[in-house]
């Protein structure tokens, strides 16, 4: 295994294939197909995180994946944004078909031709309502497994409210959702930035977005939440009559988690130069036994650890790995698997009355006696998941620095994170002093703290020597 | 409400419309907008389906959506059968593709390219792997939502074995799923077929199916297993070493339980004139409260309901219908929606210190005492699920009959069902004797059933006179 910390590139190409993540070799360029130590994983987070939006009484639909080129062109940013993306169906069978439709980029349009129909009033609101789904972009950028393909795997939610502040709201609730599940529960750091206006999504009156980093200090956006305003109400015609019968415009709000790409954050956050480390209700495996054999106690040792299987099979998911493979080359492969805890068993621990029990996150082993082991492991599993979160929030906490300068940034850039920085502005006209920074440090802005209200006092914008009246972010991105 | 014994299409029309279960305004022809109380239901079903495939071994993966042409073409009766078929996409952005790749109307070709790779040797067999996705099929037939639409919902596995033996044990597995979850949990009979071979999957060599009736006693193909045979394995070269270090073409089967059809049969069977049935498990809703209210005991008998409600959330899903419409109302739009059990609670009720349960399939009311009531309810949720089968195998029980000429068909089919007759063979050639049925009474040969070894003595087949040698079972179909 290379290096995760000096070469995390290799680290992560390496790691996504051996444990049997992915693989690239499909007929299609940027199509990837997910092996099932992907997709058990990714099905885990798709439940948690379904939970918790069903929670704040978000509800699952399903629409088609395909849509109308005539829905997609109704508004204007956002045909602009989305268009050159698109893979279009235009036949079926040896026939050309009448119109063409597009592969879903993103369901605001399908969504929304169909919520025209059916918000009428102020009792249909707040209406919130989600998807689980794949959307498809031609991507022209490079694309890596989980990170950024043609096809990706997600949930979306489609928000209407009766007035902006109900809409605004919901950002913050969304923040929560983030804070949560991928913070809390996936173990996942992130910062909430309000991007700048120059990079809002298509469509949208701002985007808000949890950005996390990656090994090498880039920094990968996590889900966005965008404040769509009235763009699209009115462009779909979706109206609910106010208490004097008078028809308004809704406000929308919409989300997308995309579970494909925080699995690439889960897994390289937490992973290390053995491979892969997992919280315990993210892996698709939680246990493994190893046998500890010689010839003559094999039977025994095996008999043993079967019913040891049995103790934990009710509450955990476990697997007794029975192969013919030596015992440390078992270790190797299920540490590389990311396994949060093994089972080690042999003679010795038999006739001791104990069983060995190693935690992947800190090597740590700890015996255990027999009756002790499902509260112990269960107690070792919230453990694990708390180690990481730590773990990874003083990672992340290191990579924040500031500078007042060009200069200083460059320099704060050789060990790249997020970098705070004053800014003249974030609004439009702003963009070239976001150009300034990408030519000359290869680095992007990303937006103000949502949550901060703290501003620069006495500084200049690090690009245009003007007055700075905002702090903004500066990372390498994906 | 229309009668559904007397109009089941428009009962069936009626019942997906007001329930809001779906809507058909969606722009594309024959791609329908699912909503979430068809939604939340499918959801459930799909939890108890791959709960039950993966205790079966079978592990889930993702291959993509969009299948290159030559991987779709490369089995040559797959290809006849499916791609007149198929929505093509030959576009991107603005530019056309060099390739043109084929929206998956199943995943066969897209995994199978992929199993090539990964399948070497007897170590990696049995290989079973699934997917939960969506298919997309340009249909000629008139779609029906739910029951065939041009986009439809569903789990497909696809499994590769050292023999054909192996092979067909799976068959046997399938069956026994299909036995377990759609009928013991979803509560929809069926019989299980092996199709005649004029009506097998484009590429298999025999494809058995479990079908079930709808209330106007028409045939619904359920999940179908196809026995591949090697057909795929040696067009897309799945082979492994034998013992003797030959190579060997895999031998394979594919099951397909369509999640958003089987629910039409469900929706259908169960449903009755006041609406939907649900089986307690698959409800989205399992528990409604409706406060019986006078406008002085307001106060403190949503007090009670509120009280009733957090005993029970826990276990359950509940709601408390505390809006301004009457009982009456309420108890008509929830018993149409299928809510299981609605408990009432009134001023009168508090002070006899009970509530009152009332059960969705029977109509039974039964007065709980507020200790037991979580209790009552796990019992009534396990009741009910036993009535509705019971209720669904006696009404499928009566379809059941037999015929030994064409007018004792004839008589038979004004009472549509399963009509077992006798028949000269299910091989290529007796295709002719299917087609005088078809044409004569507009009905269908759905195959032999698996299980039964019965076969028929001194018997002329129904259509040409020559000797039987086969019972068929023969029935209109959707």
């Amino acid at each position: 295994m290379k290096i995760k910390k000096s070469d995390f590139s290799e680290w992560y190409n390496t790691i996504t294939k051996e444990a049997e993540l992915c693989d690239l070799r499909y007929g299609i360029k940027g199509f990837v197909v997910f092996r099932p130590w992907s997709v058990m994983t990714m099905n885990k987070m798709y439940s948690m995180m379904e939970k918790s939006i069903e929670k704040r009484g978000h509800v699952p639909a399903l629409f088609p994946a395909l849509i109308p080129e005539e829905y997609l062109t109704r508004e204007s940013d956002h045909v602009e944004g989305f268009v050159p993306e698109v893979f279009w169906v235009t036949q079926a069978g040896n026939n050309p078909l009448e119109g063409k439709y597009a592969m879903r980029p993103t369901s605001e349009t399908a969504m929304y031709s169909m919520y025209a129909l059916w918000i009428h009033g102020l009792t249909d609101l707040p209406f919130k309502m989600y998807q689980r789904c794949q959307v498809w972009r031609y991507e022209t950028k490079a694309t890596k497994p989980f990170i950024r393909s043609r096809e990706f795997h997600w949930i979306e939610t489609h928000n209407c409210f009766a007035t902006k502040e109900d809409a605004m709201a919901q950002v913050l609730e969304d923040m929560e959702v983030t804070e949560q599940v991928i913070h809390q529960e996936y173990g996942v750091p992130f910062l909430f930035f309000r991007r700048p206006q120059w990079d809002k999504f298509a469509g949208a009156e701002n985007t808000y977005a949890a950005d996390t980093l990656m090994p090498d200090g880039r920094a990968l956006q996590l889900p966005s939440t965008h404040m769509l305003g009235q763009n699209f109400s009115k462009a779909f015609g979706i109206k609910y009559k106010d208490e004097k019968g008078d028809d308004q415009f809704v406000w929308q709000t919409c989300y997308g988690p995309c579970i494909s790409r925080i699995y690439a954050a889960v897994l390289s956050i937490h992973g290390d130069d053995k491979g892969l480390v997992f919280p315990f209700d993210l892996s698709p495996l939680q246990i493994v036994i190893v046998p500890i054999i010689k010839e003559d106690t094999r039977k025994e040792v095996l008999k043993h650890c079967n019913e040891v299987k049995k103790m934990l099979e009710d509450d955990f998911t476990v697997k007794l790995d029975d192969s013919d493979r030596t015992p440390g080359f078992k270790f190797n492969e299920w540490e590389m698997k990311g396994v949060p805890i093994r089972i080690e068993l042999g003679m010795r621990d038999i006739e001791e009355g104990i069983v060995v029990m190693v935690r992947r996150d800190t090597g740590e082993k700890i015996k255990v006696k027999p009756k002790d082991l499902n509260m112990e492991i269960k107690k070792a599993g919230e453990a694990i998941l708390k180690n990481l979160v730590k773990k990874a929030d003083k990672w992340f906490e290191d990579k924040l620095s500031s500078a007042d300068s060009m200069d200083e940034l460059g320099k704060k850039l050789e060990e790249p994170g997020f970098i705070k920085v004053p800014f003249c502005s974030d609004s439009l006209e702003a963009k070239v002093c976001a150009d300034v920074i990408k030519e000359k440090h290869h680095a992007n802005v990303r937006g103000s703290l949502f949550t901060s209200k703290e501003t620069p006092k006495n500084k200049k914008c690090i690009a245009c020597g003007n007055k700075a009246n905002i702090y903004l972010y500066v990372a390498r991105q994906y």
